[in-house]
């Protein structure tokens, strides 16, 4: 039977029909006035995503590169920067600043786990030589969120310059960098924003430019001094022309929505699938589940893989599995970027239709119904 | 009245429809057999482009990003490169040099003119500690195409690699990388390969591989470990899905017309144009004027800054001026990926009439007769 491809992964997540074909439009050259217009347009527009006036740099890149970037721009040789690894994306910052010979200081968290303000305040205490904290605003891998407006509270009397890697938690989970004090923020397109992958974003304050004057890293593709010189028209590399087009829209989606309302429906969209999976007798992996995506433990007796590969194989719902120490042992369902209730349906579905299968004691319809529940309550 | 925007400029380059739309489908999440499947696809005929057995790495980057991968990637602290400038993209090789900590010995040529396969030999031999020669088989800032093959010569016995920036020359000039022992390319999306920008391409043999293993500066993003590792199904990072799906389609476009059809169009629209700006009475800038974009010295008494706003704002034909050193004294038409011959009338027609404008004596439609002459001969 016909089946279509559901994207209900942390990113890439779904591109609207709208966006998709904005992307379609007729190359224009990247010098020019015309194009100019659009750029600078949209250089003050993605503002609103992050809730800032700083400068908001685009890069044509991966998330990764916008990490390394800002890794390579804020810090010098020999430096040292508290690092909150509780999962792969803390794992990147570690791997990033020990190829750059920037020095860690590690916070471990269990995986699944959120660090707590009074770690980064002992942490800043005992390394008074740390420059940076680098944190994951939403660890992707373990699906969990921190309370990043209170460690901001924590930092914002330092000298320290608080990083948060928003990649896929921009839009997703409240984050407010001006009004929390978050000196730099780090996203990119293939998640909240709705774009397919290949844009990368750094947010940066005025208290992290004083670093980025001083740092001696080698850099030159992700140089912000080069980026700022070129800013707000143009780049100093060629941009990604048909993705600007593309981010044009896709803000423009968002505004029409409204940030709060991005906000809430994740959070609704999020709280249904937790729902849902209580209702199905499963387990969550994170202590503080945030609405990006919901890690789920593989129950007893079921291969996770094998249920990663029956959703997709023969639903033709994408969901993700685990990351480093995870895989097989979860899985993730997204409600991340471009999804409304009936995502959520059908990956709810989806997974009670390939647990049963897959001779797990389910009772179909539950989950859903759940979800539904949740759904009718909050009037959407 | 109407006007139409036409992109003659030697990168961002106009973008065939079949590959704007192509961009358009939904996406598909990078980790899945039903992505991998189409990434190993393009891993495999990309090699076409390059003429090549090797692998080529695909970046999401502009080509900046993927010249800077070979600098970090190919050499070590203190290092020494043999870097030929003779324009901006030289000036660009050796920048990065400079950023990463790597010695230059440099080997100027006037901007315009080509390095010599003996200037090569000589700075070797004055230099045995060199690792690498960095060269440009096209130099986009003044439409000059280096002997590459001559180059590749002199340098294979030795034990230098040599790695040429094919940004703008990639299927504009004939390239072939294994017969003529070029042992690491570097490309982008946005030029003959008709994509819109935001790809990069790292083409590298065994060779070179080897520097790769012992090399020590910083990297991480565009670390060729962490690519090969993956490769030739994934990518380390996400990699830009839609225009991986763009890339196939374009590559399918390039095996239809046939790689060696694709460099005759490059010469024949390249001819004509040359032809024109003979008839027309006006001088090329290009010692070595190569198929990828004509630099055309702007006659006495004409303001270049203003020939190219006329050309763009009054007829829409976006036309490249110069850069750096060259800035309003030259302009730039492009015969680079998808044009035809009518896209080459336009171009003249549209500077004929500029000039003409601008109070240069000038005989309309005698650039283009000249044009029409080599089309009819090429019985094109």
């Amino acid at each position: 039977m016909l089946k279509k491809n559901y994207i209900l992964s942390p990113g890439p997540t779904p591109v609207p029909e709208r966006v998709l074909l904005a992307g379609a439009q007729p190359i224009l050259h990247h010098r020019t006035p015309q194009f100019e217009k659009i750029f600078a347009e949209v250089s003050e527009s993605i503002k609103y995503l992050f809730q800032t006036k700083n400068d908001v740099f685009i890069f044509a890149s991966s998330g990764t590169g916008a990490m390394e970037a800002t890794v390579a721009n804020l810090l010098s040789k020999e430096d040292t920067a508290i690092v909150v690894v509780g999962g792969k994306f803390g794992e990147r910052w570690e791997e990033i600043c020990k190829a750059f010979g920037v020095n860690v200081v590690r916070i471990a968290v269990e995986w699944g786990d959120v660090v707590s303000p009074v770690q980064i305040e002992e942490a800043i205490k005992q390394h008074p030589e740390a420059k940076v904290v680098l944190t994951t605003i939403s660890e992707t891998s373990t699906g969990t969120v921190s309370d990043l407006e209170a460690i901001a509270e924590v930092v914002k009397d330092t000298d320290k310059i608080l990083v948060t890697d928003a990649v896929s938690g921009l839009l997703a989970t409240p984050l407010k960098m001006d009004e929390w004090n978050v000196n730099v923020v780090v996203a990119a397109s293939q998640k909240g924003v709705m774009l397919p992958p290949g844009l990368a974003f750094v947010a940066i304050d005025e208290k992290a430019w004083r670093l980025v004057e001083s740092s001696d890293l080698p850099k030159y593709y992700f140089d912000f001094k080069a980026y700022k010189k070129k800013a707000p028209k143009q780049t100093p590399y060629t941009t990604s022309v048909s993705m600007i087009f593309q981010l044009r829209e896709a803000i423009e989606m968002i505004k029409e929505e409204g940030i709060e309302n991005v906000w809430e429906r994740h959070r609704i969209l999020a709280d249904a699938v937790r729902a849902a999976i209580k209702a199905l007798g499963l387990e969550l992996l994170s202590k503080s589940p945030g609405n990006i995506a919901t890690a789920i433990k593989v129950p007893e007796g079921i291969d996770g893989l094998q249920l990663v590969k029956v959703l997709r194989d023969k639903h033709g719902a994408v969901i993700a599995g685990g990351q480093g120490k995870l895989v097989g042992k979860i899985i993730r369902i997204a409600h991340l970027g471009y999804m409304d209730k009936f995502d959520m349906i059908t990956a709810i579905s989806s997974l009670e239709m390939s647990l049963k299968e897959l001779g797990y004691p389910i009772e179909l319809g539950k989950g859903v119904r759940a979800a539904e529940e949740v759904f009718m309550r909050e009037g959407v």
